[in-house]
């Protein structure tokens, strides 16, 4: 009936190389043979809750609807954290209590979420080591057959959380924010949006700083950057990036994840920006 | 009608990068539409039949009856070895008979070892570099497609077996094994299980050896863990590992597959284990 | 009714760690719930072109008639160049028009290409960072539900090209090509094919050099091999190749893509070639 239900994504740090990821989907097709299962990746580095929250906000709205996004990076495997599903009205995401949907609480109206405590739906016996085969593969499966939320489990109030890395407008003249994240190309993200450098600040003419560099340039496309100029444009998930066209970055500003970035207003002539 | 029976892994030595992996599978979509195709992982390292061996192992089982499990890890391609599939209750597996099924051999009641002779379920003409797309990936979809392994090649009683790694009680105090395989988070898997490692020995209280290093702790689970403690406990695939919570333990011992591990049993206050 | 219509292919440089694949397959698995995806690969080296074609011309055979191959190496992105589709007999690709497809108009007659101009089949608003999501896998998943061409974009007749890599004859006896690819396994494909390297001049005997290394061996199959032998052979994608079992050629040799390959034929006595 519900055909798009029958989506699963998966978000680990589980690597490619060991039998983690295929094991949990040999339970999930086992459970649901009709469900279609989406890698978003397995390459989340070891234990970093932070980095699978920010790769899973930056992707889960292109999902069609009804789509469950399983994570699994779960340092605290085998002790008492709780496994949840957090139901919003388009998506359900099922991982550990760990803070790891902080983004999906920030961004949505969550509806619900749920603690699995039915072990009938967890796979036996349920290791000590890898819930994510025995328990969130296993609900998430079962979830797809659309088996009642209330039947496995009950409903909580208080999911951990965490900050989520802001930016904050410190005066008139100053955005102060921080990497939030690295991409392959070595572009750095960063937490300021279009809700701190509004359309009036831009025009004011900015310069962006990153550790010794900086740059008055914010630019619509690539294609606008000279050869090695640094830049800066917002990004495809919204945010403000800093890039050097073909070159990473990273490597040419040191940058990495929490790095501070700064944006002063007005101290510089404002360039144009083309597209939207 | 069997439609579980349209679902096939793959493990191969291939990496990502190259044209190796999507070839195969064009090849199986083109004579299987039907069929779904599972990842276990291209990451094996070049020509390591023992690594393939114990990745498959590991999770076999978490498929759904009736899966094919292919693999390609193959460094006599082109030779004489012989094309094969295992055919066990619940499972085929297909690839090269260089010893790769040896855990299988030892693990499950073997109905049949085929041995694929018939070139007309190979693709024509057959690379001498490439039988991962021209043999393996190909046999593998018509398998699937229900073909009579009777039509395809005949029964043999000699496939290739290599001594999988053991564990031995060395005395009654004494048990000796080896690191078999370092995980993405750098946890050493060791040969020794719960056959020699009994709960009695546990009871009288046992110290873990790896090179120069050892711990008297054997736990449930991470959480249980002191940081920066090495600590043993029982992996999601039944063997003996050693770790450090949120380190590479392989980093901290400098050990690598193939290293000894030893356990001597009465040795140390016996540590309390929580869970299963 | 079309079936096989609906295969997709990727083949990117966005690497497997973020998240620009999952929002790509998020977004066709939206428009067209039926399709199947299949990775090519996304480990393209950032912006290289070259790659993402040789990569692509290796494989795309593989695939069943009517599946659709979506490229998107795209260092242009945000510029004029333009999105298009090419469209032979039994493919069609869509991708930048950056010269990506240049091997598919040598190698294939081509019926059509098509400059996506209707923005209707784009998702809204159009990052200018991200045409991958919103401009490619949007289309691709249109024109697998057979969405007409014609409502799509214009015909146009000038397409980029880029002269791919070619193997002359430069005298009766001496060919000069080049290293095309270096594979996962240290494999150097060279631009040589039979079309240079005729049987008569085999088996007038030749030499082989890369660099400092030559070799007079030109073998059937890696099992014919002498360890640590430097040898030749026609890979599985139709191209001269130079290994050396179980080792790196690439390292053994030193030689990267762009290194010159020279063939003497009747400079050496012939080797035996076994298979076909």
């Amino acid at each position: 009936m519900n055909d798009k239900r029958s989506l699963i994504t998966l978000t680990t740090d589980f690597g490619e190389a060991d039998y983690f990821v295929p094991a949990m989907k040999g339970v999930i097709y086992g459970i649901n043979p009709a469900v279609r299962i989406v890698d978003v990746t397995h390459l989340i580095p070891p234990h970093d809750v932070y980095a699978a929250a920010f790769t899973l906000m930056c992707c889960y709205k292109s999902f069609p609807g009804n789509t469950i996004h399983v994570v699994v990076v779960d340092p605290g495997v085998g002790s008492a954290r709780r496994p949840i599903m957090v139901m919003i009205d388009d998506y359900n995401f099922i991982g550990p209590d760990n803070g790891v949907f902080s983004y999906i609480y920030q961004l949505s109206r969550v509806n619900r979420v749920v603690h699995f405590t039915s072990v009938h739906y967890f796979q036996q016996p349920v290791s000590n080591t890898f819930h994510g085969r025995d328990v969130f593969a296993s609900c998430a499966a079962y979830v797809s057959k659309q088996v009642d939320w209330k039947m496995m489990g009950e409903e909580i109030s208080d999911p951990v959380r965490f900050n989520t890395p802001a930016a904050t407008v410190t005066g008139e003249n100053h955005i102060r924010g921080s990497v939030i994240h690295v991409d392959r190309f070595g572009n750095l993200i960063t937490s300021i949006t279009a809700a701190e450098l509004t359309e009036e600040r831009v025009r004011a003419g900015i310069r962006v700083r990153v550790g010794k560099h900086e740059t008055s340039r914010l630019l619509g496309t690539f294609s606008e950057a000279n050869p090695n100029e640094l830049f800066a444009y917002f990004g495809s998930a919204g945010f403000l990036e800093v890039a050097v066209p073909r070159q990473s970055a990273a490597s040419v500003v040191e940058a990495r994840r929490g790095f501070e970035v700064e944006v002063v207003v007005g101290s510089a002539a404002p360039t144009i920006r083309s597209g939207s």
